[in-house]
């Protein structure tokens, strides 16, 4: 595989791997320093600051997103990567799901042969 | 000056033209193809779609930000610049400023030896 197609490929990986709620498969797809940027609330860095916030969510919402891959670039072992993101979430108490959509910009890195995801600009922001 | 001497300098000028109203100057600072990304609004693209926009509102609002530059990594002809970013704007009437703030994520392309914005995730929000 070309590291264009490696990376849809984590893309595709981290859609079903979160619509599964299969946390630890999704952070085999991020580097272990990651940072978490978005508007309104403070960055998040680091795999286990994912993986606690994740696992506090457990068995209370299912996420359901739709990435649509606006454009990939790629400089040796780094890349950067435009989608245009829609997330549905369920919650489990059978409430009413909602659905957020916008942008995200990332920044990836390559090591020891493999993409991950090292800076994450998500713009997603309920849909009216 | 090495690569990340002239993206610190750039950014330095983008936050002094902008506050100077120098709408020439910060279009210098940007690729052709630049794509604007932000929560809740349609993205924009191109150097001539921001010339309009900032057109537009010329003479009505005056623009001052600070910069805080959290990281810069550069791949030989590509970058990518993490900021915290505070806007504060004054109507030109007089009336009250607004702050914003929040992470700037871009993406920088190096061409004819010069560094330019490539891609722009803005992810301030009005500060509460």
């Amino acid at each position: 595989m070309t590291d264009e197609q490696q990376i849809r490929a984590l893309v595709a990986t981290w859609m079903t791997a979160t619509a599964a709620g299969d946390v630890d498969r999704v952070l085999e797809l991020m580097d272990e320093d990651i940072v978490f940027l978005g508007p309104g609330r403070p960055m998040m860095r680091g795999r286990d600051a994912f993986a606690n916030a994740s696992r506090s969510m457990e068995g209370k919402v299912r996420f359901e997103g739709v990435s649509d891959i606006q454009e990939i670039k790629v400089f040796g072992d780094w890349a950067f990567i435009w989608n245009q993101l829609t997330v549905t979430t369920h919650p489990a108490d059978g409430g009413q799901p909602t659905r957020r959509s916008g942008p995200v910009l990332s920044v990836l890195r390559k090591k020891d042969g493999r993409w991950a995801i090292y800076r994450d600009a998500n713009m997603i922001t309920a849909e009216r």
